[in-house]
């Protein structure tokens, strides 16, 4: 049985619902845009990035058959509840949140009748908006997919083939595991480069040359420090705890780096920082 | 009043040191290389990045105006002490090495007679090693230039005209400021991401499925982990105290932010995510 052709609606037009909408364009009959702002959706529509493009969260979602919430975790949780009483009967949700079990949650909370999946598609850039949309953004990357209360068989599948139409290569976790493997793989990362910039910056007031000796080494490691403060505040709120789990964990090996340093113990370091070199060339996928 | 001619002899034909014949190779006479094995001498010469090569030190250092020693820091240690039996009189000995305090003192040890002045090129990959050499590494680059006690104005001046030749930035720093600095702005990352590898590595023995997650974010904080283990612990090991005091100021800024995560402190937290991305966007170099 092929799928009927199916009504796409994506709330959220910045980097990641404009760069969906580019992705998948040419398989969804017809994409309605949701902006926050009037000018994000003229320009959707003027760039022809989708087919319609409204401010009316209501009026747009109102004949879609799947709905796809694009914006940080906790708008997507107060988007969930605004929901039932917009959506057709037999509508299908989903969401690009960073943290899948509070989402999951709530999704498992909507009316009878309507069906939902989580999503969180392993990309994304520092710099957001739709400016920065491409269509290749997720091409070839992870796009995790958990089910909830809400979830049967057609939808799942309905989901999977979006994030397959994208160009991305859908896995399956359940929430919990899904919120404790991205606390490692990706808030902790963003806490550490946050802590180093802040680091640096306070010692900036001893010595201001420090930006200018920082090099290759400091850009790529606090990259991700300029992400999006919102997006970022809303995952790591939605997650504190296993965050703050491998934020501990962290502090642990740094510790143990730290005390082998401190009494110089040179067999010590050098099996530490090959182990460490080693995990990194053969475990991080390039 | 022209320089005259120098004669360059480079010890050390991996990135650092290949790069660096590879860039001045045409501004300066007469370079030899010396390799620490037969092969890496062979295929420097084969590739007409040298015009000698050998692995005898005291041979290639022998009519060197100018002695660049490109190895781990106590290799360049060890170099120092065996240059004064093997360099001719007069001759002017810089180093490539990433912490400057011991190397300059070391330095400043070497007969009169001898000329030294200390060098740190702000740029690498953390892949090592003669293939890895390009041309361009060193170009818009900082140089680091600091003073010894073997250091007069002609052995300055012809050092800091190498690092323009390299297409570099010269700048000059005191050792102990340039080592202060360099710790939060390269050996912290490094330590960072050595101890980011080290604790997700022990948080994949739960899950393996941790480091299918590891998208660009993890990736990019990552990266430097792999760096060159004997250069980094040569690093390490000539730097402590600057390191541990620039650990500590790191831990010291991400217990802050895991102690407004843990009591849930949103307007905090929302103050420090933002401070961390305007000094990343403002204040690091692109």
């Amino acid at each position: 049985m092929t799928p009927e052709p199916l009504r796409l609606c994506i709330i959220g037009l910045g980097l990641m619902g404009a760069s969906l909408a580019m992705a998948v364009r040419s398989r969804y009959p017809r994409i309605v845009g949701v902006a926050r702002r009037e000018e994000t959706a003229r320009e959707a529509l003027a760039r022809g990035i989708v087919d319609s493009a409204t401010i009316d969260f209501a009026a747009g979602v109102a004949d879609a058959d799947i709905v796809v919430l694009a914006a940080p975790v906790r708008t997507i949780l107060r988007q969930l509840r605004q929901l039932p009483s917009a959506a057709r009967p037999g509508a299908i949700v989903t969401d690009l949140g960073s943290t899948k079990a509070e989402i999951v949650r709530a999704m498992g909370e909507l009316p009878e009748g309507m069906f939902a999946v989580g999503s969180h598609p392993m990309c994304g850039k520092e710099v957001t908006g739709l400016d920065a949309a491409e269509p290749g953004l997720y091409r070839g990357k992870t796009w995790i997919l958990t089910r909830t209360a809400r979830t049967d068989d057609v939808s799942f599948t309905a989901i999977r083939q979006l994030a397959e139409a994208a160009g991305a290569v859908p896995i399956e976790l359940d929430p919990a595991r899904h919120d404790a493997l991205v606390a490692f793989a990706s808030h902790l990362p963003y806490s550490v480069a946050v802590a180093l910039v802040m680091a640096t910056d306070r010692a900036s007031l001893d010595d201001q040359a420090v930006w200018q000796v920082a090099a290759s080494g400091f850009r790529d490691t606090s990259r991700v420090a300029a992400s999006d403060v919102t997006m970022m505040l809303d995952i790591l709120l939605t997650n504190t705890e296993a965050v703050a789990n491998a934020i501990r964990d962290f502090q642990f090996s740094l510790d143990q780096l730290a005390a082998m340093l401190e009494r110089r113990d040179e067999d010590g370091l050098r099996a530490y920082l090959a182990a460490a070199a080693q995990a990194r060339r053969d475990k991080v996928a390039r």
